[in-house]
């Protein structure tokens, strides 16, 4: 399979997708959230939206709208599960940043949730965001067949809960707390729980969305998975060798903190060359797809080559 | 409409009836969690079986059950059901115990979950059920029609997101950094959020496995608020009133935080009349049912009548 070149014109064509769905998911989760000076507490609501809007990517609503594009779900569909994705993906920051946890004082150059307001409303903000992404993926207005809706929730719940992402982040704590070597059977757990479940979900839900065939959501799945662990080591890659003015945030974070990372156990060529041997993987995992998959394709080749 | 007379042959059927939801919604809670010693992280495990085995009263599955019985739910879908609604309140215990939010070292006896393990694992138990919540109630066993189970998911999302328990407890703590005079307006508001809105959940959980209609549906309602305001009204006179042995905890904590209550606005005798006089809303509101709301009738006197 000759693999698509990822040109110029490739790549804005990806940041022509990225800017759009990014734009729709804001709208719909602009929407979804309390207006702003409304909801019970607006302190609550300003918190809630000072988390949610801080000029993230919105990679996980891509990969859920690049998806149900290969089944042309209708866009408002995917944007409304992207926004869910995106209320989850941000309270596990907001709570993973709390100082009993991570204790970060800075996300994206700006304070954190409980840096700029406190630890009281932080805590709140990731319960409520927990709690609008079920509702929104239950919604009538997600998709007008039930058992569908419910389907989303469960897939959502298994990749957050203690299986999941909570349960990804408990490995990762108690690992800090232990110091012990880690080995990279043992990094490679945590991380399919902690971001790669959700990665994986993203792509079950286009996938759920359009109704799709066994042999699809097989391909789907095998590509999340290869794009996931890939993400992550690239991360790790960014934090070594990266520039903090590229990178938009500080690197050499893992190494102060003496944490294992896939870099620290294969070396930067090691971890190179397997980042792009799991990009191929994700490429092989679309073969079967037609032209639809070309954000997906894209997406692949990106996520290695990005230098943030 | 001659009211129930709650003798020691009804109370004696509700304690039987208590003690009957409450095995069957703790086995239902021992298949959902992750079994002892398993799961990503047995240490997770171990603190989410901590909070949610501590002897708590079952009162919200049991008004699940009672409200599911009048249209013959079959048990073991309100039991599920139930279970979702109790791993919800424990989420919402264990995160409002924290010291960032009340900073509470013992419940029901006991330490709370982040002083019998630490902060870190409380935050993670706590979102680690308000997710397995969700998942139960959006997992076919709960109910064969899909469509149910998506509206079910959609009801507990409204219940406890920032329009429902999580406002509730915004406002609450907003309120105790403000120290500011409440009236009874503010002081209801903040009920009907932070502990109302699941005891409305829960009765208008049985009306949706059930399919009750319209009228069913409004009755309901009727009776949890009014009930739900009761038992807030009935828990601040047993801390201005009550001994600490019947009660089975501290009492004289609202005064001692000088925190604005019903019995401060009221006084214990206008407290006391309002909840008598609420009991009665609740009975009236279920006038149109037979035999079967005798469950619900009782907990309705209980409620206002238990000393702890």
């Amino acid at each position: 399979m000759p693999l698509p070149v990822f040109d110029a014109a490739a790549r804005a064509a990806l940041n022509d997708r990225l800017t759009e769905v990014a734009a729709g998911v804001d709208a719909a989760m602009d929407r979804l959230l309390p207006p702003e000076g409304g909801g019970a507490s607006p302190r609550l609501t300003e918190a809630l939206r000072y988390a949610v809007f801080a000029g993230g990517k919105r990679l996980r609503p891509f990969l859920i709208a690049a998806s149900g594009a290969l089944f042309d779900v209708p866009a408002d569909r995917l944007y409304r599960a992207g926004a869910a994705a995106e209320f989850l993906h941000t309270y596990s920051l907001v709570h993973d940043d709390l100082p009993a946890m991570d204790d970060d004082d800075l996300r994206r150059g700006r304070p954190t949730t409980h840096r700029r307001f406190d630890e009281a409303t932080a805590i709140l903000v990731g319960d409520a965001l927990l709690t609008l992404a079920f509702q929104v993926l239950g919604e009538p207005e997600t998709h007008p067949d039930g058992t569908v809706r419910a389907d989303l929730v469960v897939a959502l719940a298994e990749a957050g809960g203690a299986g999941g992402m909570v349960g990804g982040q408990m490995l990762d704590i108690e690992a800090e707390t232990r110091g012990e070597a880690q080995d990279l059977g043992t990094i490679g757990r945590m991380q399919r729980l902690k971001t790669g479940a959700l990665i994986e979900f993203c792509c079950r839900a286009g996938a759920i969305l359009g109704g799709a065939g066994m042999e699809a959501r097989t391909s789907l799945r095998d590509y999340a998975r290869a794009v996931g662990l890939a993400y992550q080591i690239a991360d790790d890659l960014i934090d070594v060798t990266g520039d903090a003015a590229a990178a938009g945030k500080a690197v050499g974070k893992d190494a102060a903190r003496g944490k294992a990372t896939f870099v620290g156990l294969m070396g930067v060529d090691g971890a190179r060359a397997e980042a792009a041997r799991l990009m191929d993987m994700a490429l092989a995992a679309l073969q079967g797809f037609d032209g639809r998959a070309d954000d997906l394709r894209r997406l692949a080749v990106h996520v290695v080559t990005r230098d943030r």
